[in-house]
C-alpha cells in the first residue's frame, strides 16, 4: 500500500487541512503514503478530501505519524492531545514558531514529539492554495530538544525527505530568533509600508514602479495567522523591531534641517543595506552570485516571452533568474533576464540579431 | 538631420551623462536627435559617446534644449547655469526632487525652466546602465510651475513623447509629497530591513525566502544617490516616516506581554497593509486587477522556461504576469504564472497532459 520511494511509511494523520496540511496531504498521497486528515472546518475538510489529500480521520485509525498543521495558537494544545490520544505514534507540528509550541508539548510525553519548519509558505491560504510541489528544495527546520527519541527525529526528518526538503536541524530559540529576522520583521515592516498607501489618491499611486510592488508582495499576507505567528514570537520579534526603530529615529534625526553629520548617517544606512542584501544566498542556496542582467522589450502579446526564449535557449544560454516590469499603460513588458558573467556581450548580439530589442 | 519621427528637433544638450542623461541621449540619438554631451567625468563622457548616446559639446554648439541630468544636489546651480549661458534654450532638470530645484532655479529666467521627473530607474547607476528604452511606458512628471512659457512646456513634454514616456503636469510639492511616499520611504524602509541581516550567521539567512528577496531587492540602491535626494525632500519624506514609526511603535508595544487590545492592533495593522497593497495598480496603469495564478514546476536547464511558454501560447492562453521562485539546494525552480480568472483550469489541464508538474 506504501509507495515503493517513500521513507514514511504511514498512516500519517494530518490535523489541520489549511495550505501546509493539505499540501503535505497530497504530496504524501501522490507518493502513495496513507494519509488520513481531521480539520475543525467540515468544508476545508472536504475540499482537502476532494484535492486528493487524503481520506477522513475514523475512530479505527492509528496513525504512525500525527502532523499538526492548525493555526499556530492552538499548535501547543493540539500537539499534547494527539500525544494522549495516539500513545505509540511520533507526533509533529509545522508551526513557524517552535518555543511556545515546544513548552506547551512538555504537558506531555516529550520523547515523541519533534517539532518542525517548513520553510515555504504563499501569500494564499486554505486548501485551495495547497501545492504537493510546496516543500521541494525548501529548508524544513527540524527542532532539535534534546528529549526525542531517535525513531521519533527520524519519522520526522523521512518526511522531510519525502516532500523532497532539505531537514535542517535547530534548536527552538535559534529557530525563533532566525524567523523573527528574515521573515517576522520584514512582514512586519512590508505591512507598515503598505499600509501607508491606505488613503493615497490613485493619481499618486499611478505613478508607482517595480520597487513599491516588489517591497509590498508580502502585504497581501493573512492579518488572522500573521497576528498568531507575531503574538507568539514577540520575544524574539521585540528587538528586532525595536533595532529598525532605533535606526529609522536615527534617519529621521538625519534628515531635520539642525542635523549634524546628517549625509552620513543617511548614506551610512543605505550602505548597511546594500551590505546586508547581498548576503542573502541567491538560488540553490548558494552564496549570492553576481550575475549581469539583460533587458529585453517584449510586445505584450500571446507568445512573444515564449519566442523570447526559446531563441535563448537555442543560442545555449541558460537564464539565472528572470523577472518582468510591467510598463504602466502601455501594451508592452521588459524583461529583465539574470544571465552569468561572460554571456551577456553574446546574448546580446545574437538578440540584435534576431530582431529584439535590447537596451 | 533630424529623426522623421520626433517631435523634438533639437540639437538637445545633456549635462551629465549617467544611466538617466546617457539613457536620454541614446533614445533620442537613435531617433535622429542631434544629442551634445557634457560630464564632469571625462570618462563617464567617453563611455556614453561610445554608448551611441551623442557627441561631446563644443564651444560653437547652441542647443535648443538642456537635459540637466547631474546628481539631484547641484541640478538647481547646474540649471541656473544652463540658463545663463544659453539664453534661447530651453532647459529641463530630470532630479527626482522638485522643490528645491525650482526654487534653486528662481535665480534664473524661470519662463524658459520645466522641471521634470522621469518615473524610471534601476538599481544600477552610471552609463554603462544606460538603456534607451528606459523610459518607455514608464509615467514622466512635468512639473507646472506658472512661469513656464508655452514653447519650453511643449520642448519638455514632446522630450518624453519622443522616449516613449506618458507625460504626467503636476506641481512640484504634490510631485515631492507623491514620491516621498511610494519611492523614498519604500527606499529607506527596505535598505533599514536589509541592514538588520548585516551582521546575519549565513546558516540564518540560508532560511532565507523569496519574501525577504522581494522586500530587499532595493536596497541594493546607490548611497550617494539616495542621500541626495533624501536629503533634498527631507521635508516631504520626515512626515511619512514619522507615521511608519508611530504605526511601528504601536505594534511594538502590541507586542509587550502588558499589552491591551494587542491582538486587534497587530491584525489591524497587517489588514491595512492587505487595503494599501490592493490600491497598487497593476500593469499598464490599470486598476489592480486579481489575477489567478497558477505555479508549475520547472526544470533548471536551457530551454525548460522557454518549452513552458511555448506549451502556454499553444495552448492560446497569454501571462500577465509571471516570476520565477527558486529552491535553495535543488536544481529547479517554481514558474509562479498570473493568467485572467476563469482561464486556469483549462490551462492547468493543458500543462498536466503535457507532463508539466503543476500545482
Amino acid at each position: 500500500m506504501n509507495g515503493a520511494d517513500a521513507l514514511t511509511s504511514g498512516p500519517v494523520l494530518v490535523v489541520g487541512t489549511g495550505l501546509l496540511g493539505a499540501s503535505i496531504g497530497a504530496a504524501l498521497s501522490s507518493l502513495g503514503v496513507p494519509v488520513l486528515l481531521t480539520d475543525q472546518s467540515p468544508t476545508a475538510l472536504a475540499l482537502a478530501v476532494d484535492l486528493g489529500a487524503g481520506r477522513p480521520l475514523t475512530p479505527a485509525d492509528a496513525p504512525e505519524l500525527v502532523v499538526v498543521a492548525t493555526p499556530p495558537d492552538v499548535a501547543g494544545e493540539v500537539v499534547v492531545a494527539n500525544l494522549s490520544r495516539f500513545p505509540n505514534a511520533t507526533v509533529t507540528d509545522v508551526a513557524s514558531v517552535k518555543q511556545t509550541v515546544l513548552a506547551a508539548a512538555s504537558a506531555g510525553d516529550l520523547s515523541r514529539y519533534v517539532g518542525c519548519h517548513p520553510m515555504a509558505g504563499r501569500e494564499q491560504t486554505g486548501p485551495i492554495a495547497a501545492r504537493a510541489d510546496l516543500f521541494v528544495g525548501r529548508p524544513w527546520v527540524i527542532v532539535t530538544s534534546g528529549c526525542s527519541r531517535p525513531q521519533s527525529l527520524s519519522a520526522v526528518r523521512n518526511l522531510a525527505l519525502d516532500l523532497g526538503a532539505a531537514p535542517i536541524p535547530m534548536d527552538a530559540r535559534a529557530h525563533d530568533a532566525a524567523v523573527a529576522l528574515i521573515s517576522h520583521m520584514p512582514q512586519v515592516m512590508s505591512s507598515l509600508i503598505a499600509a501607508q498607501l491606505h488613503q493615497t489618491d490613485p493619481s499618486v499611486l499611478s505613478l508607482a514602479g517595480q520597487g513599491l510592488r516588489d517591497v509590498t508582495r508580502i502585504a497581501a499576507s493573512d492579518p488572522q495567522l500573521w497576528t498568531a505567528i507575531l503574538a507568539a514570537n514577540a520575544k524574539s520579534v521585540t528587538p528586532v523591531l525595536q533595532r529598525v526603530r532605533e535606526q529609522l529615529d536615527n534617519v529621521i534625526a538625519a534628515l531635520s534641517p539642525a542635523a549634524t553629520a546628517a549625509h552620513a548617517t543617511i548614506a551610512g544606512t543605505i550602505a548597511a543595506g546594500n551590505s546586508g542584501v547581498a548576503r542573502i544566498p541567491g538560488k540553490h542556496g548558494a552564496v549570492a552570485q553576481s550575475f549581469e542582467t539583460i533587458a529585453v522589450l517584449v510586445p505584450d502579446e500571446p507568445g512573444e516571452l515564449a519566442r523570447l526564449l526559446t531563441d535563448m535557449g537555442r543560442a545555449g544560454i541558460n537564464l539565472e533568474d528572470l523577472y518582468l516590469e510591467h510598463a504602466p499603460r502601455h501594451r508592452m513588458g521588459v524583461a529583465v533576464i539574470s544571465v552569468l558573467p561572460g554571456v551577456r556581450a553574446n546574448l546580446e548580439e545574437t538578440l540584435n540579431v534576431l530582431g529584439w530589442r535590447v537596451a
